[in-house]
């Protein structure tokens, strides 16, 4: 099988066990560039990519993500971010500083539907998503020997009207240390407590329409219009449903051919593809949030 | 200029003199076919492509195209739509006949954005529309001159609250006789009265998002949201603001790096490229309605 | 996990029980269709979709594709092919009659690359490729466990230079019965004989770019071509490598950033997508053969 | 009409008259982002947009393109490229630094097809290529009329074997000055000695087919085997026959209905749309040339 044997993984550890990314937001002035890039090039650093996005060039916020190469990286880190607290707080800056090699945790939630879930297994299996999936959580039974045959945690934890915040916190516990939650088609909606402790680290697909259609059957609506595109949006999880900032979107063809059903086996196409996406580009520190928007660095 | 000539158009015309057209529709029911293809077998006919769709294998609707050859069809035309009446009441159809060397008069309305105007013109001249563009009408004076240079006549018909009712009979007289109403970003709303003369045959166009932004701004609003998509939608004008039957839809990618500026600009293209392909579409009798839906032929 | 039970399997073999699929060509000339429906209408069959194509309106070559529903079809099959012939006869046609609800046997060659192989596998069980999946063959053991776990028999039939002719006589024992090969990634060149056994009944898929790059390592090439786009392939099988008519292709945007090895994830990514189109295209009967062309029913 | 007016181009100019763009590229090494961005700032200028390329992380080559605010650029221009001379030797830097409210002087090439050279037009009328065409040149006086309504001179220059360097001489005289040569479907092959002069600033369209069709005829060995897209490749002109390093690429689908005629004008809209992009992104200095690739800078 075309899968990451456990010498490939660490030969990508090793191959990045020196990179290092940075991402950083402040306000826009003269001199931020030349702060960051000066105290880099102090520290040893070689800095391999870096992209940045003004908001507007009056009075407007920066953005940064710069991806650098430091010796001995993993020894230095923490002294790194502390040399470099002085210049974030002369420009207010907010700031992160991760290593390429660590594989951020990962926890999947999902509910019957496979497709979503199974793209996922099957990018991070053959290399493409690099990370730990730590566990599936589901309020259905149905998935567990899938997802075990790939030698990940199933915690089948069920949730009614009555046991939810109870269920809620079975679900934090279950994926205690997830630097990210991914929402894999699952179907039941997140009080804002869980929320809050996962804010901007839960990504969820749903379809789109163009227009959006309203209500319960949005699949039979679309089809019922007659639309020429079905698509889906993955994004951020806000209080407010569906309406979090936008990490990525697509969109597939349709005619008038295609009856309800097929409309909705093209949905899922569509949907494994772009979340598949946005979860890659957020395991990359790619995605920033600002306001109810994201910057997705190239 | 890359333009048709007359003899080229002639050409086409000689070429398409005894090509047909017939649009069918009926409630379906074994024997549709087998009835329509003896007919025209027996009239002499060669069909050169067909397509049908059924709504509903129980119980539904029928609805095809046929594209057939038919030697001197310009002299037999009214013989054979009359001797085809008594098929078509047995099955209860509605049903056209056109001959594909007719070319259908189109009236373009248009605002201040000559954008899709221009494509429209440039098709034409290119001889991707085989039509008739008889007037191209507008609440402002600014495009006279470019239309009038392609050799159409330009109806300057200001519209004001005030006088609403008044120039809309000034336009119908102006666009009298037309087959077709293109909405090439015309920025006025019609009366209904207006729109059931001319039912399913005015085709607008508008942006399109995914999410719809409803209200004012919606460039503005796709901006702040941060999509990575946006889009544009054909479809004809019923009295429901931009709620009829799609025509035809398409979308372009974006990136947070694109200004509201740039966001409008690449509309603008995707505008354009829609409209442009739902006309063709509906002057080469493509699309059929039903409910509030389409149905294109390929 | 969301994979067709038996049940379902068997709800839609009962809804498709009296659906046929007919299949033909045969030289242009007025009176194919009113025969066809003719015929069909005298049987009692009611039409559900039909679609055809005329490659020249003077002396070409005539392509039809039926679906209709005809009560007891199972047992009557054989007795209306038989009552079809003369028809056939007359206008030289090449015809085949084919029952929706039979799945086809598919036999999927694979090699070490497993992307194509589950994009197969993963379709196949949420009930989007209508089929059985008889047998898994490959060159190598890698996949073995992977196949299996989908409940389908796996054969691991090496392929040197010496036993080539040896392998292939197992190869096509394994497959017997097949309706149609799919070579998932199989990177071994089969002879004239094999083909001869399967004619556009082999499938296959590849990479391919603007510009074609001929020769070794064509990601490498493509990428120091700095190409913009990537794509693939889907293509029948015939003697000349890669030349066989194509059956579908889509292609996927790069840009300079992508290094070698993400040009060869995503070109992954678009194989994956264009097999399993064009296989279900072939499984569903939409595609025809001609010259070195294929006609792709919608 | 929508273009823009004296007035909107002085606006634009206005609103950017004080902002630079920098392309660099050099031998990577540490210390590079932090000496420019440094020297930047010294001189006063906010840096707007950035983005850096390494073709490799070890011994590879560094690129950059930076945009940014500097106060009265226009007189200061000269001083401060003088003053970066010394860190540009130092790192052995290729710089440029353009001001971005000069607009760059286009001539345009053309035949007898005016679909690239009208959208061009278009495009430059609506305010989206923000550059002078200051004349446009051809082996035909078809497009005279057209090409003077813009108020923009035309020049025929007839080119037969026997007078091509005499010819080619009097279209570098036409074109004397021009920033950059876009060969709207001019359908001649220029002289070695031609290209010198623009090497790596004439930038061409073709067609694109999976797989490539060497030869004549094209679309028609395309039609022939059937092809499911057809596309458009922009590149800069070299040596050897459309293989100079591509800008741009994009396709369009296309099924076995599209006869040779209709394959064709599709092939002319993707050629427009991408030939618009490729000039627009040379005009605002996006596109640096290494090898025989491009780094497009987004």
């Amino acid at each position: 099988m075309y899968r990451l044997s456990e010498r490939e993984w660490q030969a990508y550890t090793e191959k990045n066990k020196d990179r290092a990314r940075m991402l950083i937001s402040c306000p826009d002035r003269p001199g931020i560039v030349a702060a960051i890039s000066h105290f880099l090039y102090q520290q040893g650093a070689n800095i391999a990519q870096s992209d940045q996005y003004t908001t507007d060039p009056e009075a407007g916020r920066f953005f940064m993500r710069i991806e650098f190469d430091l010796p001995n990286l993993e020894e230095r880190c923490e002294v790194i971010k502390a040399a470099f607290r002085p210049i974030a707080e002369n420009f207010d800056m907010d700031f992160s500083l991760v290593q390429a090699s660590k594989r951020k945790k990962v926890a999947i939630f999902v509910s019957k539907e496979d497709h979503c879930l199974l793209e996922l297994l099957w990018r991070w299996k053959s290399g493409e998503l690099y990370a730990d999936i730590s566990v599936v959580i589901s309020n259905h039974p149905d998935m567990q020997e899938t997802v075990e045959s790939f030698g990940i945690p199933y915690h089948c934890i069920p949730v009614t009207k009555e046991n939810k915040a109870q269920a809620e916190e079975e679900q934090l516990a279950a994926a205690a240390g997830a630097d990210v939650i991914v929402l894999a088609r699952y179907m039941q909606i997140l009080s804002p407590r869980f929320l809050d402790d996962y804010a901007m680290r839960i990504i969820n697909i749903h379809h789109s329409f163009l227009p959006a259609f309203v209500g319960a059957k949005p699949y039979e609506q679309a089809y019922r219009r007659g639309v020429k595109l079905i698509g889906a949006t993955a994004h951020y999880v806000t209080e407010e449903l569906d309406a979090g900032p936008i990490i990525e979107q697509d969109v597939q063809r349709v005619t008038h051919q295609e009856d309800v059903d097929t409309l909705k086996q093209l949905g899922r196409q569509v949907e494994r593809t772009v979340l598949a996406r946005a979860v890659r580009w957020h395991l990359e520190d790619r995605v920033l949030v600002y306001g109810n928007k994201t910057i997705v660095f190239p």
